[in-house]
């Protein structure tokens, strides 16, 4: 007999909570026509900065990731023999295996490499060389380096796609693909033009240091009337807040951006509320808004949703984790999905999987 | 031409030595009858301690070690399109190569963590918030960590399997499983209710401290009639030697337990006799019993069988490594399947190896 | 609209520079007639040292690249079901990843072993028990250690092939091996009995020190018809150029060698130029000769091709990656099927892709 305190902390339950809402995944599939045309363009690009998709081309990939989501199954040899090198060389867990585990359930191989100081780099060996190296032995490269500009100078010489998975501070495309696919998913209407019901954003982060913001707001910018207010909330003077013409940029763009640090008034106002605490810079950690906390006191919407790049800190309580407002696990999940459609798309295997090509 | 001696130095051997006893598998196959039953009830539980087993469940995952370990290439697809995390954040090869080669023969595929360091949690992420990213990415995790309380911590939030590699100096029930497998497939006849011929087990270490022994302990608990002796060797006193209630628990379950520091008399009358020098505390190794020493000139019963959970050190004689008494080798490799027949269980795929379902 | 400036910058090209000349895997094909026998031996062989390859193994182990290199995709489950551990315990991504793309293209799984710290090693376990640990976890290892002799301890006890990937100063064999195969496609009639042009080799570095330079000069000698000249270009005295008994070894198998200084002079006569400046010595890297340097300003003969097992310094200038001369990449991206073709042998898969068995 096994003594039953035991068996109840060994038991547990696969079935995931409501609050992750897995009907929009279709709701989205259904709101977007398919047009594989955006997506065949793709092939020969790099993937470095939220700025170089177009909106023809972020919907073409919401609607893969969304299929993709829809049917977790379907397309496990979409990658068969293509193989990944997943270069990390600025400590992470979480995007790695996100990448990792979307190019596994498309069959794929990898090659990791988690330490900078076991690579040619370490015997002075040029970024150049590093890449006609990966140019011979893989499909395709995921790339994150606190060095910001190691992307741009690999990308001189691969002749296989490279993502940009965080350069530094500057920029970390993918994560803020993933942030708008669930924005999207949660409000298919948002895509409309022009839709009837915009909504309001704030971000509580430093779009000047933290490169999921950077990215997320050179995204948001291409769909100006989704968009009805961005609010940044920080606690920094505004010319600290954003970088050099990072600013104007969104406005030209169309964007209503604002900055406050009167954090309860933003987020009272708020659809979405994006948080982040942490930059980081150089080979550290550095928090930001440290009196900011969203907790399920916080004066927010009935309908809000949070997302959060996680991993996140004080500056969001778990006491949010079991309502409606949590969308920010959701958003973990769903950026397999996106990365999977994304990697589909460069190494040439999008018609794989289109209907109609 | 090549250099003859340099041909030799190259050339080798692939047989397998004769004392590693291979029918043995076979032979306790036979002696279980297949009852899917039990296995199906693994599917949602974690894999914490070796507590959680009972009688049934044993011999039944034995049966399946069984039937892997004599057809070795039949279920290499058993667990395609699985992903497991192997998360290793404290140093281990020969744990970690054990799951991730029974999980790769099986056709899954494998997301490693082997530095601490690189994951959220240096970030100072919950434990809590890793374990929902990896219901997100993975299918399975295993874990090993020098903190005791982290896998049941995660176990919380997980909804997907965990299996504790070694957690602190608490439990590493795998390894227990693979030990107790290993003599019963040294003696099928163990398991018959009651056996005719119970055995003695000497074991050299320290319950205390050493994981492996803490786990097997509770094993053999569960057939007190097969073990007509336990007794434990070890150079420090009884309250030393023993944990709060440990001793106890194991004669409630009816074991005859006894502790000695008479090495030699303990050794001449064992059957099957376990050595372990050495316990992981906290980030670094203690060694115990550095007196002791087994070799080909210790006071072996002709047929005593030694296991050792590896690494080994100077208290186990490269000496015995040519005589039948080596077990230990066999319990490596019986290891994998052993971990097979667990894997596929949790992951829910045991349907697809059994012959009656 | 976007920013046709980030367009150029995120565009790449797919087309590989017609400086690598991909005709010449099938020269080679066509001037060797297939013949298995040789390639069936080499299964129950270590990989140690380029000295116990004969020229019959040696042209077939090419001919099977070569066929592997001509049609890259056709063999993709020859490996299926084989494991490899791919242990590097000293510091390597290029050499690491070249073996790991090798095996993942012909469809097997892998296990790495990248930080020695992490092993049992550290725990003070011998080598021979970590080859009876590999016994039990794969099919095949390969290993780089600075520790020179550790290869050769756990070659003793593995009843699984392993490939030397660097020991220390002494080889590393798979390298030499696609060097020669290099040298080989360039030019397919130095493999005639004897060939009508021989060629002069220059080799700019340390073959006491460089364990490629060393298995290189091993291989040459086994084609003494085809070098009609071999010279070493070293700013040392001859004592140090040569350990002890390698420069006679060399002269004994009917090669003619030279050292000079005079870097200018034995470039222009020279067919082909080798050069190395890195020794990894310990657990640091070592640099001789520092005032070599070959640029598109060197007095190369217009046929000339260069090779550099990589990575490199400033000793080979990168203003001539984009002339004919650059056969260093093609040496890179050749090493990859030099290493398959290796492997296949090793783990008893050749029956699968030769055409006569």
């Amino acid at each position: 007999m096994v003594d039953p305190e035991l068996k109840d902390i060994v038991q547990f339950d696969r079935k995931k909570p409501d609050v992750y809402g897995n009907a929009h995944p279709k709701s989205l599939l259904r709101s977007i026509m398919e047009d594989g045309e955006p997506l065949e363009k793709l092939t020969n690009q790099h993937i470095y900065s939220s700025e170089q998709f177009d909106r023809k081309t972020l919907l073409q990939l919401f609607r893969l990731a969304a299929k993709y989501e829809a049917n977790p199954g379907r397309f496990s040899a979409s990658l068969q023999g293509q193989i990944l090198i997943s270069a990390f060389y600025e400590p992470s867990t979480r995007t790695r295996l996100s990448f990792e585990s979307a190019w596994h359930r498309l069959g794929g191989d990898i090659m990791s490499i988690t330490d900078r100081s076991t690579t040619g780099i370490a015997k002075g060996e040029s970024l150049s060389d590093v890449a006609e190296m990966f140019n011979n032995y893989g499909d395709c490269v995921v790339l994150r380096d606190s060095n910001e500009a190691s992307v741009k100078e690999m990308m001189d010489s691969l002749r296989i796609p490279i993502i940009n998975a965080g350069n530094g501070l500057d920029e970390h495309p993918t994560q803020a693909l993933a942030d708008l696919y669930t924005i999207f998913k949660w409000r298919p209407d948002l895509i409309e033009e022009p839709p009837e019901n915009p909504i309001e954003i704030c971000i509580i982060g430093m779009p000047s240091k933290m490169r999921t913001v950077r990215s997320l707001l050179k995204l948001i910018a291409k769909f100006p009337l989704s968009f009805s207010k961005v609010t940044i909330v920080a606690n920094e003077k505004e010319s600290a807040v954003f970088s050099k013409g990072q600013k104007e940029q969104l406005t030209a763009a169309g964007l209503n951006v604002e900055v406050t640090n009167a954090f309860s008034d933003a987020v009272k106002l708020a659809d979405v509320i994006y948080i982040n605490a942490i930059a980081w810079e150089g080979n550290t950690f550095k928090e930001y808004g440290a009196k900011y906390q969203l907790s399920n006191r916080s004066p927010l919407k009935p309908q809000a949703i949070i997302l959060h790049p996680l991993a996140r800190g004080e500056e969001l309580c778990t006491s949010l984790d079991d309502t409606p407002h949590n969308w920010y696990f959701a958003q973990a999940r769903g950026a397999v999905f996106l990365r999977q459609a994304l990697l589909t798309c460069l190494v040439r295997r999008v018609e794989r999987v289109l209907d109609i090509i």
